[in-house]
């Protein structure tokens, strides 16, 4: 069997080494060609990236960088992997992407596609199934053998794997989340930024001790509780809702109907390495005990294994539950990133409440996207 | 004017040492005795405390420290500062609090008396008018001139007090919150732990890379988001719950009712030094807009300065209403700790949500209970 040919533009960021690495020894797919800036262009992989390459294989360190002319499509590729940083990702995707997905797939990383009507958004397990029904008519419309499949926000991840499968069976009135998010979540240059204050300071972090409100607090990350942007977290809090609502919504004549329960987050930044924290709180249609509840995350579990666990990219468990609180450290890794872990499920007030941890720079970046061209060949889309 | 007479037991401690800071140089107050355990007693306080006393004037510093043999009430002490560690507190608050309050008013810091039903439970600018009463039975009860202050548990305070203006103005139906809690939070033996983990770490805190799940988790801070217990929060969050219910209860016949709406927390413990920041969302009983409830808090405020402005351990304003998003590292020491921060208020989907910060080593701990004598000794009531 011919291994399908992925083409990763962006290849040297930090969303370009994930793909990647997702990549190395994959038994389905190949990587065919590396692009990047000017700058890079010419280069071995590994002297034209600035971050750790040490993992790779040398087949893949020793690939040369290609320039990256978004203009021609490439012949020899089947999948195109947009991975491109976010500074630039905006531009390019609304120029190319489009333009890509009418010849071959297209992944996008960023979110500047995701909320476009004709546009799915999936994750794999949630909703494949009736966002495919999208990327059919994209197809059709534009005579297409593509269609492009941007990956959500890594903080909606484990929210609306949470909340999927109690929207299909207790049904949800409303929906609250609070995030712990970590700070690689907010890319490479932020991790650099977290690393020199921690080398700066001495000893434990403690508050800078002032005395009347600071107008625009600088950014740091150490000790400290702070937004996603830059003063408040309400561009984050935007994205996630609106993903979390078109994630969980139904195809009805050419698009998607968000789903239409109350749903709002409240999103921050702490000093964790990898990994979103989230507690979340459901109010369910109909009543439904702790026991309940547990029950239905377990026979989703076994739906998802049934569906899907045949992915090279999937986790042996796609949800785990945890009979402890989840710790960000400690519980990240399982599934090597790809499984959503939930613990402390309790139904209390005639509320559902839960704890859940995703890996935002494997289920949550690359390798998600990585596991849904898996699902796309396997059931013959691509 | 005589100088209110303060005797503090278990003063070597770490919330001891908070006790002494809030009474350096106080206009009213005094300390007349430091009492610690036998080991300490006989040496001078900076010599007898393993903490940083280094802030402490001279006459406080060089004070001998006294057994504490709390079988005899001293004659010479007009209030008794209960900062028991908490491996005996439990112990010494049952066998002793009573006996001395019996005397005279005594501050407790620990929880072994908070939810006692003749014990009131006072967070100064919150509930001292409603909750005095009891101490006012308890005084006609025993024929006494005294009655315990126990301190509330320092997540419960910054919850508490946001709830307050709102359950007098639109009313509370539901009430969520969801805390970050510093490792200060935890004690001094945590933040040596933390800062030995710190110590140990190279370069960022990634996560440990397993891939099954560990049953018992170690306890670890450091770029870790954890329980507040050892496998749970559970203990943490029903104290917080029960604690806010009384604190916001009604006096009636010789007990306090308490409050009777819904209210539910979900609490983690994250790599913070100080301060405890909240997520709180509260479905109203009325329907109002974002600008009523900013109007709500600073009518509060008003009234807060007004009643309890002239204290010396208020601060200037006792509910800051930030037009950003809190940050623990910027904003926990406005107000020298006494301030409840607030932010990104707003009413969304008919329900309030906002961020909140308090300082739990300053009002959430001893200096907020120092402020509570002060009201107490202004009123006449010591």
């Amino acid at each position: 069997m011919d291994k399908l040919r992925i083409g990763i533009y962006g290849a040297t960021g930090s969303v370009g080494l994930e793909a990647i690495e997702s990549l190395v020894n994959h038994p389905w797919f190949e990587i065919a060609h590396l692009y990047a800036s000017e700058r890079s262009a010419g280069k071995t992989y590994k002297n034209a990236c600035s971050l750790d390459t040490s993992s790779l294989p040398e087949n893949i360190s020793e690939m040369i960088v290609e320039p990256m002319n978004m203009d021609k499509i490439p012949e020899d590729i089947d999948v195109a992997f947009f991975a491109l940083s976010e500074d630039i990702a905006k531009e390019y995707e609304l120029k190319y992407a489009h333009k890509f997905a009418k010849r071959l797939p297209v992944i996008t990383t960023s979110s500047a596609l995701r909320m476009q009507e004709k546009v799915p958004l999936i994750i794999t397990e949630v909703n494949a199934d009736e966002h495919l029904k999208l990327a059919e008519d994209y197809r059709k419309e534009f005579n297409s053998k593509g269609a492009p499949f941007p990956q959500c926000n890594c903080t909606t991840v484990p929210f609306a794997f949470a909340l999927k499968p109690l929207l299909e069976t207790v049904g949800v009135e409303v929906a609250f989340m609070s995030s712990y998010q970590s700070i690689s979540g907010s890319g490479a240059k932020a991790l650099k930024k977290w690393e020199e204050e921690r080398l700066n300071e001495k000893g434990l972090p403690k508050p800078f001790q002032y005395k009347s409100i600071v107008k625009d607090p600088e950014v740091v990350y150490e000790g400290n509780v702070r937004p996603i942007g830059v003063k408040d977290s309400k561009d984050e809090e935007g994205k996630v809702i609106l993903e979390t609502l078109k994630i969980l919504g139904k195809y009805k004549e050419g698009s998607i109907i968000p789903a239409s329960f109350t749903v709002d987050c409240m999103c921050n930044r702490v000093p964790t390495f990898r990994g979103h924290y989230e507690h979340i709180r459901v109010k369910p249609v109909k009543p439904c005990s702790t026991e309940d509840v547990i029950e239905i995350y377990k026979d989703f579990n076994k739906r998802c294994k049934a569906l899907y666990g045949d992915l090279p990219s999937s986790p042996e468990e796609h949800l785990i539950i945890l009979d402890r609180q989840p710790q960000t450290r400690f519980d990240v890794t399982l599934g090597d990133g790809m499984s959503i872990v939930l613990g402390e499920i309790e139904v209390k007030n005639g509320w559902i409440k839960l704890r859940a941890l995703s890996d935002n720079l494997k289920k949550g970046a690359a390798k998600g996207s990585i596991q849904l061209i898996e699902y796309l060949y396997k059931i013959g889309f691509i």
